[in-house]
């Protein structure tokens, strides 16, 4: 059986879920906290980060984007016309620039800021980071969100999903990293119908669920977290 | 004719002008200064970011790794054995998570640090962040490129190349890297003989050349730079 190593609120993680379950790959899951840099998660990733994904014959797939790149090369055909990558060459460099987008520059901006300072920190040894979080991070991903949250709102709009007419893993990369900000309640949703639109459809495919029944100990979701018509 | 919008000591650009040396394909090369923000690039790439290519047709492919994937994907079965990426699920995984490695982490706490402090500022204006280098950035990066050469040696000594007994894009991708922290002056290559070695290697290609006649008007390369022997 493949085994996931993730954390709850690991973005990068969050897309692998929806992508494996998508592909009716269901691993099991393995909390990994990557800020204590444990050995032997280490030898897995060098780089240290989540998620790993471990195949039943032992292969070692690392990192969210190679991952997403791998589960399309070995098990995307099986899913034909629903396929997450398109066959044609330009078409993929799009949904690659949006996974790109949201795994790198949003999580940069927004994603990373939130789960690190807002969770994170609450885990992790004071001499690793742990402590309050700092309220000049969040600030800044709060601002930042909201450009984001309008480029979503566009493209959406003109595409139907976020790379053209079909799902791709733009939308579930796009969406798993809003999840985290929606968890903690920190997206300002009024400000684009479009967005909640196009995130209300995201949300309420079965292969969302597992992430809406995520609870992190001694911080409750937002009040519309798990609500599929929020 | 294509076209690569680049900056020549952009490590991300220096990559794709090898990968698509190592092709065949000599984009017409139009020098772009990022941190201007110009707006007719901005709609070519929305992430802002070197290097862009356009195709003949018109098409547009934003960004070095997505570039990278796009090359092998329209013109690398044409290279026969020589191709760059391997045809093999786990083996394209590795060279991912080395691309991935040295276009992300290398560039955060490396490449990034060095070309942004020692050539970017200098062409700054001062309200987008011009003027003296940051001395606490060029110190960490020269801390950590210490580590990364390491690893290059390890990897390079166990499996001849990177990512295993062929050259893929993963080398490239690291070469490219290196090339600007060596175009600067910034490699301790007395430290490892095995990753010297390696770097000999990638520098002596064909593909290399342009990179080695590359002239930063005001900032002479170190001693060594285009030496092939150094």
């Amino acid at each position: 059986m493949a085994i996931l190593y993730h954390h709850p609120l690991c973005p990068h993680s969050r897309f692998i879920r929806l992508v494996g379950t998508e592909m009716g790959l269901e691993p099991e899951l393995v909390e990994e906290r990557s800020w204590e840099r444990r050995q032997d998660f280490m030898l897995l990733n060098p780089a240290g980060t989540t998620p790993v994904l471990i195949e039943g014959d032992g292969a070692v797939v690392p990192g969210a984007t190679i991952i997403a790149e791998y589960l399309d090369e070995t098990r995307g055909a099986a899913l034909g016309d629903r396929r997450l990558m398109p066959a044609d060459a330009s078409e993929r460099v799009e949904v690659r620039r949006l996974v790109d987008w949201f795994n790198g520059k949003f999580f940069d901006e927004v994603s990373g800021y939130l789960v690190t300072e807002k969770i994170y920190r609450r885990f992790m040894p004071t001499d690793a980071g742990g402590g309050p979080p700092d309220m000049n991070a969040i600030r800044a991903a709060r601002t930042n969100v909201r450009h984001h949250l309008k480029y979503i709102g566009y493209l959406s709009a003109t595409r139907n999903w976020l790379a053209g007419d079909r799902m791709t893993t733009a939308d579930l990369a796009a969406a798993a990293h809003m999840s985290c900000v929606d968890y903690l309640g920190d997206v300002p949703w009024t400000e684009d119908e479009n967005a909640k639109l196009w995130y209300a459809r995201v949300k309420s495919r079965p292969a969302f669920r597992a992430l809406l029944a995520d609870r992190i100990p001694g911080m409750a979701p937002s009040a519309h977290y798990a609500d599929l018509d929020f």
